[in-house]
């Protein structure tokens, strides 16, 4: 492709809408524009990357034995309502009013495809005899983000691979489980793009046992605990500590915890600096309303939920996944004000073990704190010298709380430690969620009737191209992976107004395009500087110079993206030069 | 691709619902199932042939200089306010609401991108250095239709390629329009689908000159009117007649017309009936309420519309694009009651051109009936034996009706016939419309502006698919053109249980296979005659049977799809045949 020829409007200027570098480099090598908040054009440079990424996407998913088809984008509302998605998805799912003849129909815009493809296998699969089958389509997501952001990385339509399995026992889905984690490894090595795959919660899309996979990332939304020992790895919802501790003997002779003032000081923050105190030795209570019906069943509404406090210490963060698990809770969430003062007899800021009027639940570290401040459960107070287990009951404790870095590894003697990532992909154990819920049931051998069971599987394909250039960049640009690069080689005619330069540079284009080589030739009439810019800016892998004093001499100056000089090749060796570093790179 | 390991639903039946053959065959074959009314999943066979078809308009485009990008379907309402293409939509736009913290933002689901390509280009193109460009995607376009039908050719959602031209001159508009237009007979004509470009009104979308794409079908829901003596091919909105005539000098001594009493005798049919005459020796008399300012422009609702009686023979019908451009009208719609009874004295059914108090203008054919039989303007009564030219005035005729067959070509000696077609693709010149609503424009050399002048050009792709089935068929199934063909072979082992049959068959599988032909191996445990029904139904060019007394004599049978009779090939020369077959079809 000649650059005369396609539209790359690539900019100087860093754009000052745009906050990280992939969103800021994807516009200034114009590979997107954005259309409003949300929704971004991939302008031709992108586009030829996200249909790169497509290719090997399309390619495990066959190899792993995936089928690809095609569903529609407007899905019937009411699927949505008899998976129990509608209320799940809230605002995020795009509900879309439509008038035929006299009737209003509802439908939503699909933010996945689980209700879709149940509904077709409820109706195309009978038998144990059409099971395994996993499925996939590489389609427009759409889900109105509150708060789009990042360019392409958050937007409220993307690009995403979805796939689902199907099939009669545990170990079907395991197996095709395993073959979607293969293969969504191989993509992101093909793609170039480093990943750790982490366990994580399963969210509101159901089931009970996921992966994450995270491209580490200093600007990634999500957070990764892993160990440095071992390969365990988690997002932060998830991870475990490999802390427990044992409960602390109560102390016979020990004094009475003291009060002290606190006038106004409801946070943990105002009081460590009231009382010259260290986060670490407050426990945090926070206090709970907590459901123990089915989420599912609609009749929990009538079963009263019951108030419960979680103990934390000061610097730590209460995990509500671990909490809910803790207590074999369906719902969880913060009790309101009133409640608040009813149980602890003081405003909210103010609440503490010692005397409450509600059950408790203690994470381990807080056994460990040896003299702990807390609420008195009385307006504008503290208590200090409160010891756990001696001042208030202590029995056992959980893990209750966020990992944070230091913390050990739930598997080895290790420490763990925390980084940012960009989530790529997931991969879910659904089980029998929407089987049930759309009755897509199969007859075994004995013809007994079961749920089919199902996972599902998903990869942000223009997620995974943003996540390449954050995390494949320097100071001058994009470094594209050789695999997903818009094209392979740039050619730089320094002058285009020479003839010998021109007739030289369009023959190795000829040559090399010939040869199956994706090459872009920089003919716009431009000083060198601007056009190296450029190069730099869009990143290809290799550049080939044809002009000035190096063609004089008969050679062209040919280098790697990553490399900061040039190498002299004869012009009559520069194409096989180039085939033997695409083929070795 | 094994048969057991994708996903293809034959049926047997004919679904009840389907009216067309390609929404039959399309279901039985497995290649689409309905998720509801207008919205289908393609099924891993049909959307084989998407993607086929898809890139071969890809490489057309490509060819023609078109560069790929892929746009929002989620796009501003205001774009589409700023173009009148809200209203001009009307309730086929799809309207979408969504809520992000307390703004409620109002969008469209794109049905093309006309705004949003030409609101892009308004901000990234200045000059006229920068044009022409030639612009393309391939993307689901969404449109309400009332009435979705026919499987795949008129649903809600469909695959589409669209592609948007910019020029600084008329002269880069006709080449840009004339590269598309051959890319599209190019695309056709590797798809296997017999089509004729007609030429076309531009409709809804605006422009002033463009053609569409039909592929004749008995079931098409177009007309086609085409000479069959030259290439004029027209739709029947815009088609021509060749017919013209000389008014008729006033006969001077003419009888009066005859009153007829015609009781509740208010259309042609009935009257005919009762007098016993042929339509064709009537006057049919329309009256319609005539706008003659700028569509474009919300004032001229202050213009009072214009009455116009359009005088066409009886059994002809008005074409009102016809009327509206011999009358230079922007609008044009038919009378109400009341202003009708006004003028004529009488209710609807008996208007006629004597005596009539407002202008009228008439059809070539209307001044060569000899003696015809009008309304009377007057209830319940008609007049016979008006002489036209004779018994009221006529200066000149128009082309004001719809061409028929048998009518004389426009172009040449030849005569009209009308063919059913299926639209598939259709190119316009939009000339400025959009880029003066969108402010699109550019510097020339001597720095003064200009609205960029632009083309669109659609093809869609699912309805491609559909048309490709709906006119290659016979009884038994699909006949797949090898170029769009899920798979180019099926090879049918006859008995999979028996052990030489399946080491052939695999042995086969993999040479074919690794030389890069697709191939379906049937593997389902079930009988002969049931998988050569279903091969007949999906299509595929070439069978190659294995197994029986011919695996015993050492031959392979291969036929063609199109063929009665199978070859017997010697085993070992199987894979060579089919190569050579495919390689010539």
């Amino acid at each position: 492709m000649r650059w005369s020829q396609t539209f790359i409007p690539t900019m100087k200027e860093v754009p000052s809408d745009a906050e990280v570098p992939s969103h800021q480099l994807m516009l200034r090598a114009g590979l997107i524009r954005q259309l409003m908040a949300g929704a971004y054009t991939f302008m031709p440079l992108g586009y030829r990357v996200v249909r790169k990424v497509s290719q090997i996407v399309r390619e495990e998913m066959d190899r792993a034995g995936g089928v690809e088809l095609f569903m529609p984008a407007i899905q019937p509302i009411e699927l949505f309502e008899r998976t129990g998605r509608k209320e799940a998805f809230g605002n995020v799912l795009f509900n879309l009013e439509a008038k035929r003849g006299d009737r209003n129909l509802q439908f939503a815009l699909g933010p996945t495809h689980e209700e879709v493809i149940t509904d077709l296998v409820s109706r195309e699969i009978k038998s144990y005899k059409q099971l395994p089958i996993t499925m996939y389509q590489i389609q427009t997501k759409f889900r109105n983000e509150e708060r789009p952001r990042f360019g392409v990385l958050r937007t409220s339509e993307f690009l995403m691979k979805d796939a689902y399995s199907f099939g009669a026992s545990i170990q079907q889905l395991n197996e095709a489980y395993d073959a979607m984690y293969n293969a969504y490894c191989r993509i992101f090595e093909r793609c170039g793009l480093e990943y750790i795959p982490v366990e994580a919660e399963s969210g509101p899309i159901g089931g009970d046992a996921s992966h994450e996979f995270m491209a580490p990332a200093d600007n990634g939304e999500d957070f990764v605990v892993r160990c440095s020992g071992c390969e365990y790895a988690a997002n932060q919802e998830r991870a475990d500590t490999g802390r427990s501790s044992s409960i602390p003997p109560a102390v016979n002779d020990a004094a009475d915890p003291r009060k002290v003032d606190t006038p106004r000081a409801g946070t943990i923050e105002d009081v460590s600096k009231m009382l010259s105190a260290d986060p670490a030795t407050f426990i945090k209570t926070l206090i709970y309303s907590v459901s123990n019906g089915d989420p599912d069943e609609s009749s929990d509404e009538n079963i009263p939920p019951k108030t419960v406090a979680v103990l934390v210490r000061g610097d730590h963060e209460v995990n509500e996944g671990k909490v809910r698990r803790a207590l074999g809770a369906s719902r969880l969430e913060l009790a309101n004000e009133a409640t608040i003062e009813e149980l602890t007899g003081a405003p909210v800021g103010f609440a503490g073990p010692v005397g409450i009027q509600c059950d408790y639940v203690a994470d381990h570290d807080v056994a460990l704190i040896k003299s702990a401040i807390t609420g008195a459960n009385e307006k504008d107070a503290h208590l200090t010298g409160v010891i756990p287990g001696t001042h208030f009951e202590l029995t056992e404790t959980h893990d209750l709380r966020n990992a944070i870095a230091d913390d050990p590894c739930p598997r080895c003697d290790g420490t763990l430690e925390t980084v940012h990532g960009i989530e790529v992909g997931h991969v879910f154990k659904l089980g029998t969620k929407y089987s049930e819920s759309l009755n897509a049931v199969f007859l075994d051998r004995e013809e007994q009737k079961h749920p089919i069971i199902m996972g599902c599987y998903g990869i942000g394909v223009s997620r995974v191209v943003a996540a390449i250039v954050e995390t494949c960049h320097d100071d001058g640009g994009i470094i594209w992976p050789e695999s997903v690069a818009p094209y392979t080689v740039e050619l730089i005619p320094l002058n285009i107004k020479d003839e010998e330069t021109m007739t030289t540079a369009n023959r190795i284009y000829d040559e090399l395009s010939a040869g199956g080589i994706d090459v872009l030739m920089d003919d716009r009439d431009q000083r060198p500087g601007f056009k190296f810019k450029d190069a730099d800016l869009i990143g290809l892998p290799v550049r080939v110079i044809i002009g000035g004093k190096g063609l004089k001499e008969g050679n062209a100056e040919i280098k790697l993206r990553t490399d900061s000089q040039a190498t002299k090749v004869p012009i009559g060796e520069a194409c096989d030069y180039v085939r033997r570093i695409v083929s070795a790179g």
